[in-house]
């Protein structure tokens, strides 16, 4: 399987697709604001820059798309009209992989623009909105042309599965009953793949430039905890079930696992150190519950069962990799099964994803 | 009829796509080459610079799409590596409206970008790809942010409908029946457009940048003249046709324009000299055959029918605009009918697409 050509989430704008299934996300977003706004308020008061070229790397396709970029042009635009500075021009670089549904991005542009324009100051300067397909294991950007780059919940992608995980079998991602190797396996790809986005990200950057990442990550040392495990785990129990009963060959799901790793805060900032090219502003940890409607007031029926919420949410990021291994025949039966199963789990136990935020600034 | 949202040449890799009914276009710009060739070799070869900013617009989705840019960097790779130049970095922008179909175009870079990689010779810098949805009636780019801007059968197309169309009864572009107010009102559209146009670039060019843009034009001073109308003409005869046999509406057709200006050398001087901010380096007129096929030995049977091959290229260009107005369910039709109409009158004179060809240098 080729990640990059596999991996994006589910296109358009239906039902299932990950425009309108990414509360999580926006959710994760919302809490990592502070943090967002700390950092392009440091960097744009630190030189008053004619120009500011940003970059929002796995940018998917729905309103988080366009959220956080409006967010930082508005933090900016406020204090320029405040100091009486003349405003920058801004470039915003939208980067995701080659499958990623751009189209539906540009469609919403022209009134996206006019929307934020509207909520400028007078005399703001002109948004740039470009996009940029490719992978962010790699060179995107020209030497020394950005001067902020933003990623959210996409750093635990993984740029290719592990090699050696032949010892897996009957789980699809790091789970408890992995063995060692298999652990092994999957943090050095994460130390391989993150080291070269860190060399990479460091060319790209001017000096004094800022980054913010936010992983889905973990609290615990044990890469196998069940805080960043348990909603494969989950997903394995769907998948081996259909095992079970034929539905699915038993060697199709030995040969499948998830491309992802959930980094620990100490394991960040380990690769950070070593690759040497920014020094660490800050580092924290939030958490955000697996049922993003949680807490929301006012829902309609359907929002109510956090199984389907969780099962929604899940299959906009992993349908297009589970249909590429599996076919597009079993997703409906995986899905409903998995949200009879998450539901189950929810109503016994605390289920939260945990989110690694570092903010970076290029020495 | 909003032009920003309507136009755009068929997506999709499909029977009836653009991206399979291009091979006039792509004749084009073949022809257009030599002069292409010379305006990026004086950029070159004027300042030997370390990043090269190339934007192509009105990219549309297709094999023309990348092919000028790949062109474009194996010139300056060759001189680069003659001369012993260390290579540029190039950062190319493919620019079209927001419904172009950005998305196959993505998909296809990383095996293009392998493709070129091999093409270039040892040492060539990394070419950094990305998406700019927008009109080019209006900035696209940063201040003085490029160095090569090129455009190839795209600056026909209007920003929109002319105002004051009402009397161009029958008819669906200029033609030799429009009263003279449709003929004024086409062109003061064409002249507020290209200086508008003129404008937006000469702020995004450094000095010295090199701009080559070629138009669906005509040689002939009067601009309804046949060379560039009657391709139209004969599509308004298959819709009048369709109207006089109640499939169409009348009152619908009345009210459909084509937002084009076919434009003489002299009209396009004229503006260029108006607005001032370019030097005109080259300024030439070339044709090609209505059927991109004529002349092409070992053709399947399908194509040795010109009429089959023009209406195709035409549905290609035309389709979403006509659908936008007259919906999906004739279009079919109408393009059976034309190319019956078309055969037969290229069987009986000679057709060709007239094309305004011009190289200039920000002053």
């Amino acid at each position: 399987m080729e990640v990059v050509q596999v991996l994006h989430m589910k296109g358009g704008v239906g039902e299932t697709s990950y425009a309108n299934n990414s509360l999580v996300q926006q959710k994760v977003i919302s809490m990592t604001k502070p943090i967002t706004e700390e950092a392009i308020t440091k960097f744009y008061c630190s030189t008053y820059p004619a120009a500011i070229a940003i970059a929002d790397l796995g940018c998917s396709s729905g309103p988080n798309t366009l959220f956080v970029i409006s967010e930082l042009i508005k933090v900016v635009d406020s204090i320029r009209q405040k100091i009486g500075q003349k405003s920058p021009e801004y470039q915003v670089f939208l980067n995701d992989l080659p499958g990623n549904d751009f189209n539906t991005i540009f469609k919403s542009l022209p009134s996206f623009q006019n929307k934020l324009k509207k909520q400028l100051f007078a005399g703001s300067g002109p948004c740039f909105f470009t996009g940029v397909p490719g992978s962010f294991y790699g060179r995107l950007f020209r030497n020394k042309s950005l001067h902020f780059i933003h990623s959210s919940y996409s750093l635990q992608w993984l740029s290719q599965v592990p090699e050696g995980l032949e010892s897996n079998k009957g789980n699809i991602y790091m789970a408890t009953t992995s063995p060692p190797d298999v652990l092994r396996a999957y943090y050095e790809q994460f130390q391989q793949d993150f080291s070269l986005f860190l060399k990479c990200r460091s060319e790209e950057l001017v000096a004094g430039g800022h980054m913010v990442l936010t992983f889905l990550g973990r609290r615990s040392d044990d890469p196998a905890s069940k805080e960043c495990c348990y909603i494969w785990e989950l997903l394995a129990k769907a998948l081996n079930e259909m095992v079970f009963e034929g539905l699915i060959e038993e060697e199709k799901l030995n040969s499948f696992n998830i491309p992802q790793y959930t980094p620990s805060p100490a394991e960040v900032k380990s690769e950070v150190l070593k690759e040497g090219s920014f020094t660490i502003d800050r580092l924290e940890v939030t958490a955000v519950n697996w049922n993003a409607y949680q807490n929301e007031v006012d829902l309609s029926d359907a929002f109510k069962d956090g199984g389907y919420n969780v099962a929604k949410c899940m299959r906009a990021v992993a349908e297009p990799l589970l249909a590429s291994h599996f076919g597009e025949a079993i997703i409906d039966e995986v899905f409903r099964r998995y949200r009879e199963i998450v539901a189950d789990r929810m109503s016994k136990e605390k289920t939260e994803f945990v989110n690694v935020i570092i903010s970076l600034i290029k020495a």
